[in-house]
């Protein structure tokens, strides 16, 4: 067992020279995920699955809190149905898995696995929607969905994915609006609060917006790398999807009127998030509120009289405070080895009592997220834990936020823009004609994109950094995954 | 909207004379349920996945209180994963749904649709499974699995499901047949305390047991048509899987041996069980620990003065004692449509206030189990709403007992077992050669089978209900869904 903790902290590549390394290296062994068997999935294991869980407990809670409900649609969906919204289908057919064959029998139409739901959920609403007094209509539903991926990698870009999608009907183009900036808000505020990332948010390009949407806003984070990561995304899907699915209701007005439609989603991608904004080179480094473990006890010395029964005193008023906390009383590994490991695994505080912490009253800490030990006093440990918590979880979003506000620069014409993105500026500010043939140059020189338009459109300049022709479009450009 | 509502109510299929189609129509009207696109899937609505968020919770937490930890495996598997365990393959292959093709390319081996995970969990147990340190394994899934079925009916049998499936890895044989045991009586205390189901518990006859189980433990609850509902199943798997996915593990001599497996899963026909254990004739009756709506607040005359306020102080104090409550005061409904709505929606209980009941201080309230009428006063209301609450859920589970208990009758030959089925006696207590040629001469004849041998094999006789044979084993026989 020592041999093996000893692996996971040598074998992390540089977090400095070989970031890609470095997530892959993280994320397996800290167990938070596995490769699957077929090509391009993920086994995510407890510890990954657990941050998940955090995660959807606390967006259904928002979800919940501005009046959405949980439903269920079925996985596989007929070809039929894929394919009346045209961009929609041209969108997401190269990626989709079909089902042939089922019950031992050929299948009369092939079946779709979900790479999304609009079609079905649509398909549905159709027939449940009569009267603008069944509007709005609120759903949201967790599941699985697939996607077939060329490359991919662990929770950043897998064949199959763990997300929810929301779906609502409206009365207007007003009110559909209205949802899809209030659920793009809801997105921003649980990243920052929840998984401490900051978040830039605006509206994608045409060339960048979803299948079938009329508008798609994102919530953008920017990884320590320097690339941007799309991390969750709100559509105004207008009446695109009401008309070929005949969506129709009865107006206020008494009449019959297409109604007006969002969606919105965010995925097991933000996991893959987590650790490329906060982790360190000895591995992950976890916001508490979002941590499955957010402190480990480590008994020193633990054969010596007294330091088990205080441990054990310790996690009880802990657990009793409601922190999620872990004794680490395996016998058989050296409390050294448990802080590496703790530490690969990013638990935000470590707590370390030996004999002499227990003379003095007091027992050792260390935060993850600084590395700093400072002693805390038994006494009344519990509300100094949660204390600390809070700190770390403050402290983290206020370093992201530092590193994303040093990460914007602005640029002119394109050698600027290049030469900022290979220097790893993150984004950048730039102007646009609104031509996608000046963004399609971008792409091809830099494999940078537009990764948004942000709501501030406070310009940069006049010229579109392409082609120079006048232009008054801000966009944020960046590499991304 | 008033005419919609007399249909929910006017529609219902009588409960005495065709209870089949009163459970198609209590599910579809009370918008629990509708059916999908692709034939035998079923869309889950808001209303009855509400119930399935509350079946989670509590099993979720007496799973994690019991050490269980939850992850998340990939929905393909290998069909060469699915071919190794041959009583596997034979019992589950017929009704499997296959992908062909993915990504625009035809795949080289084709995948199978989960219609349950043990392989592909399997095979990752074999990677990460040294040593007896690493036991035990206990891990559990919440997710869809597809089974192609000829027949369907929502909740009870559809191709896709949703459900839970635990997969653990002992040391011991004797482990892992505790394991088993203590996860039905997970099963079985859950379903009597939440569900208000009691529950018949046993083991599988070797023709029902899982297919590549070593024995297959259930629980049976009886609907009101005297049909027994196989309701969740707990597998001892002994070392079958481990030995072709070759999960090995050093022992504590040192010695490599083959993990002991167990494998336990309830899904989405829970929500069956309790329309068909509690419903009646105007629809649904829910036990409150599961209903999505506890108690619902009816304003009575609500442009008086007063009452609409009254209304919202109730449902206020209701809230904040943590009962899930609606006050419902859509104006073009009159209470009379309201009462029916909420009755067949089986929401426990009702709250009626108008400008009478202010003026005396208290509010009228009517049970859904009973049907029964009854003041509380409006001082204190929310802590009387909760034991009244208590009481119901006490309620329902007795009158389900009582039930179940009178539905057991002994039978000594088959004559006997003919007209006690035909009667719609429930469970037929029989004793058993052990020979599969009687099991199948009772299926044969009456379309019956055996649904368990119970813990206590009191014997009721001394030969077989088929071959008159000396017996043994003492058989619950019912007709089953």
């Amino acid at each position: 067992m020592a041999k093996k903790n000893e692996q996971y902290v040598t074998h992390i590549a540089d977090i400095r020279t070989d970031f890609p390394q470095w997530y892959t290296d993280v994320v397996r062994q800290s167990e938070m995920v596995d490769y699957g068997p077929v090509k391009g999935t993920m086994v995510i294991r407890p510890y990954g699955y657990a941050m998940w869980e955090n995660i959807q407990r606390e967006l259904d809670a928002r979800f919940k809190a501005t009046g959405h409900k949980n439903a269920y649609f079925p996985l596989f969906i007929p070809e039929s149905y894929l394919k009346k919204e045209a961009e929609h289908v041209e969108g997401f057919a190269p990626e989709v898995a079909w089902v042939t064959h089922g019950g031992g029998e050929e299948l009369a139409e092939r079946l779709c696995v979900r790479p999304t739901s609009e079609t079905i959920i649509c398909a549905m609403y159709a027939k449940w929607i009569q009267s603008y007094r069944d509007l709005p209509v609120l759903l949201n539903q967790w599941c699985n969905v697939v996607r077939w991926e060329k490359t991919t990698r662990p929770f950043l870009r897998t064949s199959e994915f763990l997300w929810q999608e929301g779906h609502t009907v409206h009365e207007s183009d007003e009110e559909a609006q209205r949802e899809t900036l209030r659920m793009l808000e809801v997105y921003r505020e649980f990243s920052e609060n929840v998984l401490a990332i900051p978040m830039v948010t605006g509206r994608k390009t045409d060339k960048e917006k979803f299948a079938g949407a009329v508008a798609t806003y994102t919530i953008e984070a920017l990884m320590q790398d320097g690339k941007a990561l799309q991390s969750g995304t709100s559509h105004n899907l207008g009446q695109h999807f009401a008309k070929v699915f005949n969506i129709t209701f009865q107006n206020r007005e008494g009449r019959e009127e297409f109604g007006y439609q969002t969606s919105w989603g965010v995925s097991t991608r933000l996991i893959g998030a987590l650790v490329m904004v906060h982790g360190d080179q000895r591995g992950l480094v976890l916001p508490p509120m979002v941590a499955p473990l957010q402190a480990v006890v480590v008994p020193v010395a633990a054969h010596k009289g007294g330091v088990t029964e205080a441990c054990e005193r310790v996690r009880e008023q802990l657990e009793g405070a409601g922190i999620r906390v872990l004794l680490d009383d395996r016998d058989t590994l050296s409390p050294g080895w448990k802080f590496n490991e703790w530490e690969l695994k990013g638990v935000p505080l470590r707590i370390e009592i030996g004999p002499r912490d227990i003379e003095s009253g007091q027992a050792l800490t260390m935060r993850r997220d600084t590395l700093t030990k400072s002693p805390m006093p038994l006494d009344g440990i519990a509300e100094a834990v949660s204390a600390r918590l809070s700190e770390i979880q403050r402290d983290m979003l206020k370093k992201a936020q530092d590193y994303l506000h040093n990460h914007f620069c602005d640029a002119a014409d394109l050698d600027a823009m290049g030469a900022a993105l290979d220097a790893g500026k993150g984004y950048i500010r730039a102007m646009w004609c609104g031509d996608r043939a000046c963004e399609d140059a971008v792409k091809d020189r830099f494999a940078a994109s537009a990764r948004c338009m942000p709501f501030d459109q406070t310009p940069v300049g006049d010229r579109c950094v392409v082609c120079g022709k006048p232009a008054d479009t801000l966009v944020y450009w960046a590499r991304a995954y």
